[in-house]
C-alpha cells in the first residue's frame, strides 16, 4: 500500500517529518513516497496540475495526500475523494478539480469523525494532525464511509480551458513552468489542429518537434509534452527565461 | 523499523544517497524516512528545534539520526541517547539540547566500538562512516550498551528561554524562520499570559489569532504555532519579509 | 531490493513522482531511494561523479536509474550496465563514464524489448516510460539480456585526469563543488606526493589538514575528501565562494 504526498510545506522544516512520523505510527508498513512538497505557497492551481500529471502512473489502490491549505483552522471542510483506482485526501477547497476533471465518477466524502484525528487537532498544521491520520487508517482498511458523509457541495475550480476567439484564433494560457523552464500550455494533444502557430509575448513560435535534440541550442519550440499538454520549450536552454514570461500568460493559437 | 534522518548535508550532493546505501547495506529492511537535509550550514539550534518540533510524532522505537558536524574527525564524542521511546544517533556538540529538555529521563552512551563503525572512517564524513552503520546495527538488534560505555559529560546546550526584565516585560527571541515566514518565537503556549503584545523590529503586534485566514492578506498577527510555540505570522504573505527581521531576533512581550 | 534515481529532474514538477509510480506499479515491493534530482541540468559530468561517489555504500544487487538525459527521444541508445555487484539504467551519452572507470568488468545491454517499457512511449520523458519499467522489471527478476543485446559500442566521455606539465607541476581541475562550498579536485588520494602545494584562482594552498576543525574559520586548507580525491575547503566557510571559481577551473600542484 502506498500512501503519497503533495504538498507546499517545503522541505526545510519539521513538517514533512512529522506528517511522515503520524503517518507510520498508524501504519508502520505502507510506503511512503514524496511527489512533491514545494508547490509554490498557496497555489492550488499548481497543486492541482502536479498532481494530475502523475497520479495515473501510481499503483491502484494508492492514497494520495495534498495538502496546500490557506484555510487551515477555519471552516473549510476537509474532504475524501474515492475514484475507481485510487483515493485523495485533502482540504475542500479546489486543490482536486483537474482530478474532477479527469474522473467519471468518484465520490466525496467529508472527514468529520474526530476518532480517526490526532488526539489534539492544532488550527495551523492539519497536514499532521487530519490528513496524514486519515491516510493511514486508510491504508488499515477502515472504509471511506466511516469518516464522515457523502456530500455534494465539495468545492470544484473552474479549470481554465482554451477559448476561441474569432475564426482560426483560440486564447489559451501557461498552466505551469517546469524545472527546465519549459512552459506547459492549456492546450490537450488531442484538441490541436493540424497545422497551427502560437504567439507569445510578441514572439511567433511555428516549428513543432517531436523532441529536445532537433533544434538549436536555445531555438524556442513547440512539443508534445509528458503530461498531456503543448508546451514551449528552448533546447539546452530556459523558455521562459528567454521568453521571460510567467505562468498565467496568455498564449494565442493561429491556423493558417 | 523506522530510521530517520535530520542533517546539514543538503540534496544535491552524493552526501545523503551514500548515508542510505551505508545503512541498507546493513539492514536492508529498515524504513528509512528523510525528516530534512537543509537545515542551514552547521546551524545546531536550527537542527535541535527541528528535530524537538517532530520526534514525537514518530512511532516507538524509531532511531533519528542526526548530523550537523562541524568538528568531524576532531575528538568531539559521537553518542547514541536512549530515551524510553526513542534513539537518537548524533555528534556530541550539544545537537540534542532541545531533546534533553524535553525528556526527563535518557542516557548517553559514547560510541566507541569500531566494529559497528564503517571499514574505513574517513575523518570528514561520519553519517556515511559512523553514524549510518551505528543506526543501522541498532535497527538490528544491538544494544544500546554494545557501542561503548554510558557518560555523564555529554554537552548542552543553554538553550535561550525567554526571561524577565522587568513586571510586565518579558524578553524573548526568534528561534526559527519557517518555509512560509513564519517567525517561530521561544515562548511556550503554556508560558503565555492570558493578555499581551509582541514588539519586534520596531512594531507592535496585538492580535492573537486562532488560524491563519482569520486575518486580511498581509496583516501581521500572533498564532499558536503546531510545534507549541508562539508565532508571527501573515496571511497569504511571510512575516519574515514584512519585518525583515532574522533568527536570533528579540522580540519583547508586554502585558498590560 | 532497492532501486537507486538519481536525475537533473529537480523535486518541484511531477518528474520524480510519476517515475515512483512508474516503478511501483510494476513492483510494489522494491525500495526507492532518493540519490538526488538535483544535479544541474543536463550535466552529464556532474551526475557521473555523484553516482561514482556512493554507488558502491550500496547494497549488492542495488539497481540504479541514472537519467541526465538531453537527447531523449532522439536516436540515442537506452542501456543497462551489470557489473559484478550493481545494475545501472541510463541512457547511453557517456553519463556512466565514471563507472566504467572505476569498474574492471561489465556487461553493456541496448535497452530495445519494448515490451518492457511503458504502453505509451512519449519522446521527452523515458525516466518514466523506458528508465523507471526497466528497472522494475529487472527488480522481478528478468534478466539482462532478456532487454535486448549485448553491444561494445556504447559512450564513453574521456573523463579529465590530471596531467603532467613540467617536473613538479601537474595540471589537474575542479570537478564538483558542493553543498558546503568545498571544492573537489581530480586528484586521487593515491596519486599524491608527499609534499605539495596547490594554486588556484592566484592564490597558494600550503596546509594539508586531516579534518575541518584543525583551521581557523575562513581559512583556506586541502584536505583528503570522502569521494576519494582532493579537497580544497575552508572551516565554517565556502572555498567556493572565497576563491570565486566553478567547476572546470584549473589547479595547478606544485612538488617542491
Amino acid at each position: 500500500m502506498v500512501i503519497a504526498l503533495l504538498t507546499d510545506f517545503g522541505t526545510q522544516d519539521y513538517f514533512v517529518g512529522a506528517m511522515k512520523g503520524a503517518i507510520l505510527s498508524i501504519n508502520a508498513e505502507v510506503k511512503i513516497v514524496d511527489i512533491t512538497h514545494e508547490i509554490p505557497p498557496q497555489n492550488l492551481t499548481a497543486a492541482s496540475f502536479t498532481l494530475r500529471a502523475c497520479y495515473e502512473n501510481f499503483p491502484r489502490k494508492t492514497i494520495f495526500v495534498a495538502v496546500v491549505d490557506p484555510g487551515v483552522g477555519s471552516n473549510r471542510k476537509a474532504i475524501l475523494v474515492e475514484t475507481d483506482a485510487y483515493y485523495f485526501v485533502a482540504p475542500d477547497n479546489g486543490l482536486l478539480s483537474f482530478v474532477f476533471d479527469k474522473e467519471r465518477e468518484f465520490g466525496v466524502f467529508e472527514l468529520t469523525e474526530e476518532k480517526f484525528f490526532a488526539e489534539k487537532v492544532s488550527r495551523t498544521f492539519h497536514g499532521r494532525d487530519v490528513f496524514a491520520p486519515i491516510a493511514a487508517h486508510l491504508s488499515n482498511g477502515v472504509q471511506p464511509e466511516e469518516f464522515g458523509a457523502k456530500i455534494k457541495d465539495f468545492i470544484r475550480l473552474k479549470t481554465i480551458a482554451p477559448h476561441k476567439i474569432s475564426e482560426g484564433l483560440i486564447e489559451a494560457e501557461i498552466t505551469h513552468a517546469d524545472h527546465f523552464g519549459n512552459l506547459v500550455t492549456n492546450l490537450k494533444h488531442s484538441d490541436l489542429p493540424e497545422k497551427f502557430t502560437l504567439e507569445i509575448g510578441g514572439k511567433i513560435i511555428s516549428k513543432l518537434q517531436t523532441f529536445f535534440a532537433e533544434a538549436k541550442k536555445s531555438e524556442l519550440f513547440m512539443i508534445s509534452g509528458s503530461a498531456g499538454f503543448l508546451e514551449i520549450a528552448a533546447f539546452q536552454d530556459s523558455a521562459q527565461s528567454i521568453l521571460r514570461v510567467a505562468v498565467g500568460e496568455k498564449v494565442r493559437l493561429r491556423t493558417n
